[in-house]
């Protein structure tokens, strides 16, 4: 089996090298990473300009490839074909804070997966609740071992075509998991501020800030297994459609055009 | 009514200046865009760096504000305090190329729309079934006379919490509009191929080309009311779930991790 491993915080980040490692006590792995950090970016499919690929090399020693692309890209890139093996998985990860609720809808690490099922390919995105506040203490070992499991029970039961596992893990020792909770997408709130400044030449600037999200804890959520000490495992698919509203919306007054 | 309307392709795009004079017709318009083009771009929220907002004008003269943050970042940034009156509704668009299947998930103008359901606005994408080797003849008119009927019907009716619609119109005039069709997210089979070049020190560089995807046709999807000359309503959420997954996965034979 040959498993590409991904990320959105570039391939230097300690995650990305906790999942590689695992990931090869499953196959061959080839790494396929941005060159720099792409948090919060979205699903991205850069057109407009060419993509550089270049080798590298992890700090266990291992070869990489490092590209200026987004994390949806490095999939990409690697599916159509500067890898000349085909890809059998993709695992995205591990990023240092977890990927919830509405979150999900911006995060690299996700859409990086998210690519790989677009292309037919098995992915998951792997995330640790990782304290922003406590950057030492953020336990690789756990969300690296967790991954290895998903992607067994992946390969075993197989998911259906544009489905992924969104997986994240409580940043805790793996004795102190309380074990795998199948989840749907919760809710955090986003606490933003728009932060207003002045340049040197005194035209403004806006940066925005604020807090964490804060989630809203029900059982059956993402947000909610991470709270209670389980494993987050929310299957996920590319249809955005809202489909209990189809037949509401149908018995709207839509008007003629013409 | 106060309405932002923002768009993926630029504050200079003309889908954008049709989409604003029409919008004129409902209330009051305040236009933030992005100053260049972000296609393809996702759901972006730019923390790690600021945003410059400057004043320009529209091709017809009227004021408009441009920012060099993404699509999504517009709405962030009107939302949290950028604009000193509150927004009532955001209209993204128009997008000359239609939004169907999973294009949605990259489209800088269905996210734009999305951030702005996410800050607890009504939110609209609109997107035109143009054809990339026609530019001369995209009809703006009829997706902007479609918005403002769109805009209508769910202020007359109301949207659940989160939830928007994705609008694609035919590229027709409007006395060749068949109606109003409630769809489903459809299918696009992706036709991207890899060029790979090599600059003038004889490195690779890659370039993702290829042709334009290929809808898959069914009658209740956004793709087949296109095809069939009505226009698409799309209702869709933020919630990526697969929620007919989850008894599925509960069954798999989950491992201890300690």
């Amino acid at each position: 089996m040959h498993i590409l491993v991904t990320n959105d915080d570039g391939v230097h980040a300690p995650g990305l090298l906790a999942l590689a490692q695992a990931m090869r006590t499953l196959g061959k792995v080839t790494v396929l990473a941005p060159d720099h950090n792409w948090s919060v970016s979205g699903h991205v499919k850069t057109l407009h300009r060419p993509l550089w690929v270049k080798e590298t090399l992890l700090a266990d020693g291992t070869p990489a490839l490092a590209t200026d692309g987004a994390p949806s890209d490095c999939v990409a890139l690697a599916v159509l074909g500067v890898l000349s093996e085909t890809i059998d998985f993709v695992v995205s990860g591990i990023n240092p804070f977890p990927n919830l609720g509405n979150d999900l809808t911006y995060s690299g690490t996700v859409m990086a997966a998210m690519e790989g099922v677009i292309w037919g390919i098995p992915a998951i995105a792997v995330s640790l609740d990782g304290d922003e506040n406590n950057l030492k203490h953020l336990n690789y070992e756990t969300p690296a071992a967790v991954a290895v499991q998903v992607v067994k029970q992946v390969l075993a039961n197989k998911l259906p075509d544009e489905t992924l596992l969104n997986v994240n893990v409580p940043n805790r020792p793996p004795e102190e998991i309380k074990g795998f909770r199948i989840t749907r997408q919760g809710k955090r709130v986003y606490k933003d501020v728009l932060i207003e400044r002045q340049d040197p030449r005194g035209r403004p600037y806006y940066w925005i800030g604020g807090d964490a999200p804060v989630g809203i804890t029900e059982p059956d959520t993402d947000v909610g297994a991470l709270e209670e000490g389980y494993i987050s495992i929310n299957p996920i698919h590319c249809d955005l459609t809202a489909h209990h509203l189809i037949e509401p919306l149908k018995k709207w007054s839509w008007p003629s055009i013409s």
